[in-house]
């Protein structure tokens, strides 16, 4: 049922060598066409009177795609046309990893190594040992965030380790550089043991002015968290709670303005009760909802239940049943889930004007495509359909607020001001259900939440800068 | 007695306005030369008919000259010398830090965040997850180094902590991508248990393809070292141990050739029994020498005496007394000690032709100007003087062959070979006691380096690649 659209993830380059004549490229394109793949750049190599080489580029929809469709191309031999070499674009791009670490400025002669290192360091050094505030000015901490993991839940694939989780959190810092330009850090701890994982950040924390923490299991997550919250004096935000709750109240936020329902009267069912799903129910409670809803593996979570987390406890309601239960009548379903879990006929049971928020990734818990005329809105986490929920509108600015305001902390008022500020950047003229969060590449986005951070951390006392 | 020169690690630029009339520059670069400063770059800023206004770089002897040297110019204030701001040139370099984290490809749409970031990048993790070694191609591992401290022992200046070690470790984190293209990180760590150390590294060991061991105090280095190499499989080094020692070693090859001494008859006096001390005593020892005395701030290390660490144990002798008695027919001195110990009456006790490597940074045993005329041949480790002993010679070489073969240790092999590398890049024809180590800034270095490191890796078997 659930069919991926070809995209850039498993995207080829197929270089070929091609008869100089006319239709010859005609007929790698339509037998790309036929395969189901989508063309993208094409790029002329070289060129002499009988061949030309060029570099196509292909999005597919798998693995197993991709290679049908370089097979294809090679059943074009009979033309003369001839494969050079497959490359798989994503695995080409990771090559030697994603980062770098470079100077802030050349070291051609003695002069520049005598102050930016020997013997002109150490009176740095010894500038920051007698007064420890200046490490902010004159190291990298006050511009430096740790990506912690311990790979036990690396994105939606699971328990992958922390080499397994290392290309993530390369990703994530070249996210932090790009939008917010932060220099952040993967640190991939061969341990995972609350324990020690929150031993382990305290040890390290003085070269960083924040920690996100990334990918890290439900219930372990929420403990690690408190607890280095509590036990450093840096910034620390878990962005897979975080970030996806205030993106999601963001849209929230918008979406209710077009169905004209205040956010404290209707009810919202949380499907998946892991870091984000908790974090959701969390901050809409803080944000004025008062009926929620969640919903684990085992339908709704209800107080007869046996065997809950502490955190579910805190959610559970009277009655259980299943999701299809939860569902009746319910204004709101935010997804965070697996995917497939959600029917047209359950969203028909919902109330008049249902919002559906499906964003388990990378496949939703109901596909766009099937609750067509069904709803009033519909987000998810792809960046293929409309309303994609990403936290990258989140966490840079997050960060970088917290930092340029030297946060001895985050609070939930500083994840809710975020929220509204990403959310007032659709203006009322823009609003639309096609369009209620900005787009992950509006400049605007960052700087906003950045700003709103700092507004909150001041008002709630915890900047000391 | 011992007096700096003016040098860049106090170094000023003073902006300043002077009258555009001839002779006013003069009266500026006079008054600076009376004060002991030394005159460096002369930028024009701004120029009108009136007046210049010109940045002035000079280099001080210490922050009290440099202050000296403004004031002297502030007095000129007569003939309409107008100082306009005084900046540290140090301090200004290290306002925010000196490395930068950045991203290899730019993130500007949703195909390259799809194949960097989610969706794409969870084909690298499943990747890596399913043949661990992968790590090594597919992330920043196999070309990123953890330089690790407690900030027990910086530089020279004692116990500053883990903050304020970090400009040196930002420092080191420059010269290894300056000097060997390795992407080095800092982690300064908050605790000073030998334990807790060996932990915390191995903890977040997945990141790195190795470590570099910097500033942590002597003798709990060699523990940490010594664990660190038996339970990690990716190289560690302890630079201040061995980098000294291999470019010490390297050094007194050359000043043997020229007194024509062979290492296995002679005998070494090594003052100082840290870190650098113990492991420059060691790999003499391999390298074939028989006679090493070691003295430490109580004189020579006997066997008579009582507390002695393991270290210095396997090197006491039978005989105590004071480091006067142990230079007396002493072939060599080797100072990795503390300033102005060594007197020209000791150096005249030595055997004919004595080689004299003063190390103690910044001011070494003995000044060169103080032995003028009764040596063979004298080292220090300074830039200012010839035959500078200086670890940038080898710790960059050291980790990029490391790590380019993939080394699962470091060996006393490896070491060696570096030493002869070092050694033998001072062509015969060049070789003088002036010149008996090439250039920090020699381009052959590290290369040559890398590669006998490589090769001593292969034959000694440790190289998985």
């Amino acid at each position: 049922m659930v069919q991926l659209t070809p995209n850039s993830s498993f995207s080829l380059t197929l270089r070929l060598r091609i008869p100089n004549q006319a239709g010859m490229l005609a007929k790698v394109t339509q037998a790309i066409a036929e395969a189901g793949g989508n063309l993208g750049q094409l790029d002329l190599i070289e060129r002499s009177r009988q061949s030309v080489i060029r570099d196509i580029s292909v999005d597919a929809a798998s693995t197993e795609h991709a290679e049908e469709i370089a097979n294809a191309i090679r059943q074009l031999k009979d033309h003369n046309i001839e494969v050079l070499d497959v490359r798989d674009r994503t695995f080409n791009l990771h090559q030697g990893g994603k980062i770098h670490v470079e100077g802030k400025i050349p070291l051609r002669n003695q002069e520049e190594l005598a102050m930016a290192y020997t013997p002109g360091v150490g009176r740095i050094c010894n500038a920051i040992a007698e007064k420890p505030d200046r490490v902010y000015s004159l190291t990298i901490k006050g511009n430096t965030v740790a990506i912690v993991t311990d790979g036990s839940a690396v994105l939606g694939l699971g328990n992958l380790g922390p080499e397994g989780a290392l290309p993530v959190m390369e990703g994530k810092a070249m996210l932090f550089k790009a939008f917010a330009g932060l220099d952040a850090f993967p640190i991939c701890l061969n341990t995972q043991d609350t324990d020690e994982i929150v031993e382990t950040v305290k040890r390290i924390a003085p070269v960083f002015g924040g920690v996100n923490l990334e990918d890290i299991s439900a219930p372990r997550c929420f403990e690690i968290e408190a607890r280095l919250a509590r036990e450093l004096d840096i910034p620390v935000f878990h962005d897979d709670q975080h970030g996806t709750a205030i993106v999601s109240l963001a849209a929230l936020f918008n979406a209710l303005k077009l169905v004209k329902k205040p956010l404290d009267s209707i009810k919202l069912v949380i499907n998946g009760a892991g870091a984000a799903g908790v974090a959701i129910a969390r901050l809409l409670k803080k944000a004025g909802a008062n009926t929620i809803v969640m919903c684990d593996s085992k339908g709704i979570i209800s107080s007869d239940r046996t065997n809950l987390t502490p955190e579910k406890q805190a959610f559970a309601v009277e009655t259980g049943g299943s999701l299809a239960d939860a569902m009746q009548g319910a204004d709101v379903f935010l997804g965070v889930s697996v995917p497939g879990v959600v029917t047209p006929e359950m969203i028909k049971t919902m109330a008049v004007d249902p919002i559906v928020f499906a964003m388990a990734n990378p496949i939703p818990e109901i596909q766009p495509e099937q609750v067509a005329g069904l709803v009033a809105v519909m987000a998810t986490g792809r960046s293929d359909y409309p309303n994609q929920i990403n936290n990258v509108l989140a966490f840079p600015g997050i960060l970088r607020g917290a930092l340029d305001c030297r946060a001895q902390a985050i609070t939930t008022t500083m994840y809710l001001e975020a929220a509204n500020a990403i959310a007032s950047l659709v203006s009322p003229n823009d609003l639309s259900p096609e369009h209620i969060i900005p787009s992950v590449f509006d400049p605007r986005v960052a700087p906003a939440v950045a700003s709103a951070v700092q507004q909150a951390a001041r008002n709630s006392g915890v900047a000391r800068h």
